[in-house]
């Protein structure tokens, strides 16, 4: 088993001390937090865990092989670094870094040494999104023709993040898992508002022009009463609807859609109203699933599907949509690095 | 009563033809189309109105004081000037011409005869977009900080025109006339994709910068296999929720919402998680309204709601949407005009 | 083309007027209501069609080969009757008349003239009821297990009838159409209340055993401020779940259910948790296809789908519901009658 | 602080284990369940709860002052006999007992020892039901006249009872947490039926004729892949719509109903057409409300909202059900008792 210490106890950290203490190949040994009252709370009073206010003896205990990193977004680089530093493989939440440099840093950090480094990226292991990747790698939709992605909510305006980097992380991390071998991001557009003059875009929207022709286009939102969660990946075989609230039909995949014939004499539109199906899919948390991948690769030696050049490739989308919503949102091109 | 002709026996000819008739003040004298053999059977077998192919003939009827334009958009112009020339009252389909010029000319033909030219934005005379109007209008909503449309479902490719001049006039003849006195459309931005090689855009996506900060928002899509007709209005006070699909429950006004004081000690947001209203609207199809007003206008001797200026206002927009598409997507300034 | 008379022109004679126009085969001669003046406008301004309040005048037009009556149900006997006996084919509102006997002289009376007599049970001729139908008997779902129909919103409260005659004759009428061959109706029992002390029910349940074992359960309902329309067909292979509001998606058909295997060791349940399928269906308005049936059949000289023995074995039913309904809710059996 | 056991590690006791180490006033001590092993895994790895497959070591441990009970129904009695005898307060899970004799025995025995006897009513402490209780008392609603209840979706075939045994305990304690004061249950009637010959009824319909004229009815169901759970509470100023399925907005309260106006001259029905209202409610885990309400009755010395005379009507309903069932589905007067 692989002893483990969560670094964070705020929003989502509890989520993670809960899941790892599901998982049968990892071992909860420590949960650490600036405020050690917090992680008690977290705990609760049943808990044979250690609750620790101190990074340093937390990284410094030798039975610990792992953390999973659950700190404020500007604090990944300076946490996750002194971890890999210490030798343990390291979970973090996204964004990755506050910026694709530091993010790089974290990525040659790890493959020095040989450590799993991986992306908390939960949607990625929805039952959803494994099918839809798997819907799109098998050729089922066809050619991907755009995507198309609504997550607003009533959401916390962040102290240090807008709207963009705070929400697109979910939408740019799930493209990335889905899109088919040889489609990559190729510009980023954004465009947006503060329309509460709180200093950060609260309403925006991102488009990604994909190496293909299509257009992938997210929808993100701090302020709207109603929430909606919504994908569509359209393809030119079929369309496939994820709708993430509701728990009894999230997924529906339609065999319906626009055939566009060109030839000489007549430039042809004709359309397709077939069935849709909603497949049965497996139930259960995601992050059981995230979990167990980076339990997998660590004990296999091997980088989990979400790896730190994943995290990457989202930081890479994510500053060429800064530059583009500060230029006016014309697109801007993607960082390819050369990773 | 007025006497009236309809002129396009297509797509939506029909239409008008049965609104007209349910019209108290107005009389259809005759619908004219190229095709007779088609007007006549959009009349039927038990009708007494008047089916023919010569709109000379048609615009030379001295018992025909007004007439409905439903031909192609390329043709509005001609159409419709030869009416105006001739004397009569015009009612034209969105939208108002293939350019912002050519508006013009139609809005300067009207006004040199004092004839009433109108603009059938049907959506503008729905009860949902009525009482939008007013909660805007009435402060209820407070400040508008955003308006996100989404227009999408499986739609003819146009043959001469794209999914932004084919839809956005909906989302943008709806912001015309539910934006409060003073904020005005300042510049507008689009980005799309054309994934069939059709040769024009079939997903765009158009941003309107508002000259409060505001943002409004509409996706158009042709492609999509499953269909969304929402519109969000986001206001400091009250949010407005839209679902043209759900007949019995079309509006939903939140008093829900985030709101930020800022001062000098401490920025901070809170939450009101208050009570959904969902209005009790009047039902009745909105084409009878705009028959109404149409008639209206003409025994009044006024301007209609949707009078020419604002389909200029929308041409203006759509104009600063194309120029913005071939540019790579930042914002294009919307032309003020002197209208 | 068949001449056609429509009697009454309240709530529903119009949409008869309108669908019989559309309909090739026949030709609408006449409408006929006591009220002329409420007929006139019915037709309104431009129709070439007669409106008179003359009964015997419509009934003696040679020209006239059948009609459609659309009066309140206590004259359907005395008007359908007076039809026939004039030699014209009738279509005639559900339910075919007052009670069991009244039916019957109705179909003894068409039958002895070998005229067509149709009953406007409208939802048999929906392309939902139709794949019903078909799913059913081609033995797609297996053995039928339970039906269960909600039929509630805010109605009038008729003068002459309760909840059960207004509203269950809809669910009875589509349980006729779909059950398979050999299963019937056998007993049948009702609940309900009259809370606003109106005299008569306004919510009532009924329940009816059929033949196989299974039980059929309508939901009618005048006092609901929400209206609902869903019809569950539970078999032992697939279960089809009918949403009447939902016009994208109204029929689904389900690949789960509970597997039971009796053995003499271990009685074992078991689940199938497999796709959900929503065919596709062909649009229209079923009135359409009422016409189109009430046409074919008169020339081609056939019983149609929904004849008068299948109004009287709803007849039968509603008899025994209202039977049951004094009697304290215990089922009473169905007259089966010699038809 | 209380300390508590827990009796039953399968379905439900898990959930009672993880609301009791939530709530501050009550202290899990142990997790007792014949099979040692599956409470020990209920428990996790990091858990300083005992377990133990002792009951009368339980019951004797001085530092356990209450039990919670999740053994099977038929179980119950014994179970629950046993705690109360060895002076222990009581939270059992419905139905109370096997027959309203046996469920006689645990509320005399309660009384006679001053012990709390609290029956896990979960549904009742839901911020729904919760709001739904006050509208009726408060008289928001009206006069009650109907309540019309459907909760169905694929369920496990209990061994050792009917759909009405396992899941109407939820509608009546609902029903009975909500009518109010002088309004009580007067006479049950069920119907259903066993299409798959397992034994007992799988699909069920219950009415219940309240004293005051109006009817309330359940639709229970282990066979529908689709899971519906609804409640219409119809009152003659405003009525009532939940959705449990809906997270967003379980609650709309609706200003629309029918108006019967009775008089000499003209009896006269006329309809309200009012908005409709989401009220906000607050979240959390209804369980969490349960544990509340038990730790508060046993510290203050008062019995508990759902006591075990709530748990006593419920059965004497469930008897006149499967009494009525038995008799063909006439309505069978409610045993009244003496409590």
């Amino acid at each position: 088993m692989v002893g483990v210490a969560v670094i964070g106890a705020g929003y989502w950290g509890p989520n993670l001390v809960r899941n790892i203490q599901a998982t049968p190949q990892l071992h909860l040994k420590t949960l650490c937090d600036l405020n050690v009252t917090r992680a008690r709370e977290v705990l609760g009073r049943y808990s044979t865990v250690r609750a620790t206010e101190s990074l340093s003896e937390t990284l410094a205990d030798p039975d610990i092989q792992a953390v999973a990193v659950a700190t404020p977004a500007a604090t990944h680089l300076d946490v996750a670094l002194a971890a890999l530093e210490a030798g343990k493989h390291v979970l973090v939440e996204k964004p990755l870094a506050s910026s694709y440099e530091d993010g790089l840093k974290l990525v040659n950090a790890a493959a020095e040494r040989g450590l799993v480094l991986m992306l908390d990226h939960t949607f990625c292991y929805t039952p959803v999104v494994q099918r839809l990747r798997r819907l799109v790698h098998d050729g089922e939709l066809g050619d991907i023709q755009y995507i198309d992605s609504v997550r607003i909510n009533l959401g916390l305006v962040q102290p240090d993040i807008d709207v963009l980097w705070d929400l697109a992380p979910h939408d740019l991390s799930i493209l990335d898992s889905i899109l088919p071998p040889g489609v990559t991001p190729v510009a980023v557009a954004a465009h947006g508002s503060d329309p509460m003059h709180t200093g950060k875009a609260c309403v925006a929207y991102i488009s990604v022009q994909l190496s293909n022709g299509a257009i992938a286009h997210a929808h993100v939102n701090w302020l709207s009463p109603t929430k909606i969660r919504t994908m569509i990946v359209g393809g030119s075989k079929h369309t496939a609807v994820w709708n993430d609230l509701d728990p009894t039909q999230p997924l529906a995949v339609y065999n319906r859609g626009v055939d566009w014939s060109e030839n000489p004499e007549a430039k042809r539109v004709s359309y397709r109203i077939g069935d849709m199906v909603a497949p049965a899919l497996p139930t259960g948390e995601a992050l059981r699933g995230v979990m167990a991948e980076f339990a997998a690769a660590i004990i296999e030696g091997r980088a989990p599907l979400t790896d730190g050049r994943s995290g990457l490739r989202v930081l890479a989308q994510l500053e060429a949509a800064s530059a583009s919503y500060a230029a006016g949102g014309t697109f801007v091109p993607v960082n390819g690095g050369t990773f």
